[in-house]
C-alpha cells in the first residue's frame, strides 16, 4: 500500500502555537495546540516546534520519509523567499533565519509566509475561496487584517506589507486609529471597534440590553457580547453592528475595484454572526463598487476557523 | 549586419490612433497619428490601422520579417487572452476578434491589452518606473484611470476591470459621480473635477483671476486654465489645485496599503503642473499611508507623455 505524503501546518501566534497534519489534497488529520513560550527566547519555541511536530508524526504512525514538508504563518514582518523573520513584536524576533534553523533541526523543507496570508492561502485551498483564483481575505479580528489572492498567487508587494485593509480611510467619526490616522476602517469595523462603540452606549446609560448587563463592567463587553444583544434586537447593539459592517463592505467596494475579485471571504471570530453582519456588509458593498466589477463577486463567511491557518500554512507547498 | 527587430505599437482611442515603431529595447523609433473613423464601422478602423502599419515600417525601410509583432491598447473591456473585445462604447465596437482579424491582415501576432494598462506598461518598461516590479500608475484625465503592475505583471483581476483607481470614496462634498455614487475620487482630482470646482469660483464671482478671464465664459475653463492660474499665485485656484492634489494622495495612501508598491506614476496632461501638484500629492500621501509602507515609495511624474500608449503596446512582447 502506498504510504500518504503528509505536510506539517504550524500557525504561530504570540500565545499559542496551532500544529496539524494535513494530507496533500487538504484534509486536516490531526491537529493540536501549545501554548507559546515567548518569554523563554526564541530557542525554547523552536525546540517546542521541532519536539511537538516530531511526537505528532510519531503517534499517528507516520515515518519522517512521510513528512514531506512544514508550513509556518508567522505575525510580522518576514523574508519569505530567504526564510528570515525580519521583526515579530508579538514573539519578540528580530533577524531570525527560521527556516534554515528549522530544515537544519527537522530534516525537511521548511517554508514561512505571514499570518494572514495564511489563512487566506488556507480558505482558498480548501476553505471558502475553493476553485477561486481571484480572492479577497479580510479578518476582523483587534485589527482587520487582510490577504490578497491575485491569479492564484498571494500578494506581496514589495517589502512583504501588501493587504492592509484596516487602514482604508471610511470613518467620518473622527477616532485616531493606531497607526496615527483617523477614521481608518479598523476603528470602526474591528472587534476593537465593536467595543468601543458598545462602551460609548454603556457610558451615555443608552436604554440598551448592552448598559443592563454592563454598567459598571465596561471591561467585560466584547464583540459577541454586542452580537448576541443584537441577535435579541437589541436597537443599539442592532446599531453598532450594522455601522461596522455597512463601513466594512464600503471598504472591501473599493478594494474590488482596485482588484476584480471573484470572491471575498470575511473570517475572525465576528465572521459567524450571520446574517446580521452580512446584509449590511452585501448591502454597502454593492452600492458602493463599480457594478461592472461587484455584480459578480460573492460574499461569504470563511469556513475553516482555526484551522485556515495551519491548513494554509500547509498549502504553501502546493499553490 | 543583422538587420533590427521592431514592434508596432497601436494606442487605439475614439479621436485618434496613434501608432509607433519600436525596437525591441523600448525605442520609439517613429510616430504617427490618424484619426479614427468611428463612424464609418470598425472595417474602416482596421483597414487604416493595417494600411498605416504596412506603410511606416515601409517608409521607414523595414522589411516586413522585421516587424516581428503588433500591441494594441483598446479603451473597453477585453477579452485579452482570446483577442476579443467584448465591449468598447467610444469605437462602438461589441464582441469583436480584433487579434485574429489583424493576424490575418498583417500576418505577425497581434496583442491587445486594457489602454489604462499600456501607459502603466510602457511606463514601467522604459519610462518612470523602469527598473521596478511593483508600480500604480494613476492618469488624470476626464476622469482618472489606473493600471496596477504587480511583481513585473500587470493586474487584470477575474475580468480584466481591476485598477480602477477614479471610485476610490474620498471627498465628502456630495458630488454624485458618473459611477452613481458619491464623493468618489474622480469627482474631485480629474480634470473634470478641477474644472466642476473652477467654474464654482467663477459663478460665485469670488475675487480670483478665473473670475477675470471665464465670467461668462465657463465653458472654456480647462484644467490648464486653473494650473496657470494657480502658477501665477491665484488664491483660488491654488485651493483648488490643492484639494485635488491632496484627494489624490491620499486615495493613492490606500492604494500603497493594499499594494506596498515601490513607485507611484502619475500620467496625463494635468501631471505636467509640476510641484504645485506633486507636493500635497506626497504630503497626503505620506501622511496618510502606513509608514512602514510609505516610506519607500517615490511619487513621479510620467515621462513617456501621449507615447506612453504605443511604447507600452510594443512591450506587450517584452514584459
Amino acid at each position: 500500500m502506498e504510504k500518504k505524503e503528509i505536510y506539517v501546518g504550524v500557525d504561530l501566534g504570540g500565545t499559542t502555537i496551532k500544529m496539524g497534519l494535513i494530507s496533500k489534497i487538504g484534509e486536516l488529520i490531526f491537529e493540536t495546540e501549545i501554548p507559546t513560550r515567548t518569554k523563554d527566547g526564541y530557542q525554547a519555541i523552536i525546540d517546542d516546534i521541532v519536539q511537538n511536530v516530531r511526537k505528532i508524526a510519531s503517534d499517528f504512525g507516520l515515518t519522517w520519509e512521510q513528512v514531506k514538508g512544514m508550513g509556518m504563518g508567522i505575525p510580522g514582518l518576514l523574508d519569505i523567499d530567504a526564510g528570515i523573520v525580519r521583526m515579530a513584536p508579538n514573539l519578540k524576533w528580530k533577524d531570525l533565519s527560521i527556516k534554515q534553523i528549522l530544515e537544519n533541526e527537522l530534516l525537511i523543507p521548511v517554508k514561512i509566509e505571514n499570518d494572514a496570508n495564511v489563512a487566506a492561502i488556507g480558505e482558498a485551498w480548501v476553505g471558502a475561496g475553493k476553485g477561486f483564483k481571484h480572492v479577497i481575505m479580510a479578518t476582523i479580528g483587534t485589527g482587520i487584517g487582510g490577504g490578497i489572492i491575485v491569479d492564484g498567487k498571494i500578494l506581496h508587494g514589495k517589502n512583504g506589507m501588501a493587504a492592509e485593509l484596516g487602514h482604508i480611510p471610511i470613518s467620518d467619526k473622527g477616532i485616531v486609529c493606531g497607526c496615527g490616522n483617523v477614521g481608518c476602517l479598523e476603528t470602526v469595523s474591528s472587534a476593537t471597534g465593536i467595543i468601543r462603540m458598545a462602551k460609548e452606549v454603556v457610558a451615555k446609560e443608552k436604554d440598551s440590553i448592552l448598559t443592563e448587563r454592563y454598567k459598571g463592567k465596561l471591561d467585560e463587553i466584547t464583540a459577541k457580547s454586542v452580537l448576541d444583544a443584537a441577535k435579541e434586537k437589541d436597537k443599539e447593539a442592532m446599531a453598532i453592528v450594522k455601522e461596522a459592517a455597512y463601513l466594512l463592505g464600503k471598504a472591501l467596494a473599493t478594494v474590488a475595484n482596485l482588484f476584480d475579485p471573484e470572491i471575498i471571504i470575511i473570517g475572525g471570530g465576528v465572521s459567524k454572526a450571520g446574517n446580521i453582519l452580512f446584509e449590511p456588509i452585501r448591502e454597502a458593498f454593492y452600492q458602493h463598487g463599480l457594478k461592472n466589477i461587484v455584480k459578480n463577486v460573492q460574499i461569504v463567511p470563511a469556513t475553516l476557523g482555526n484551522t485556515a491557518g495551519i491548513i494554509g500554512a500547509a498549502a504553501l507547498f502546493h499553490v
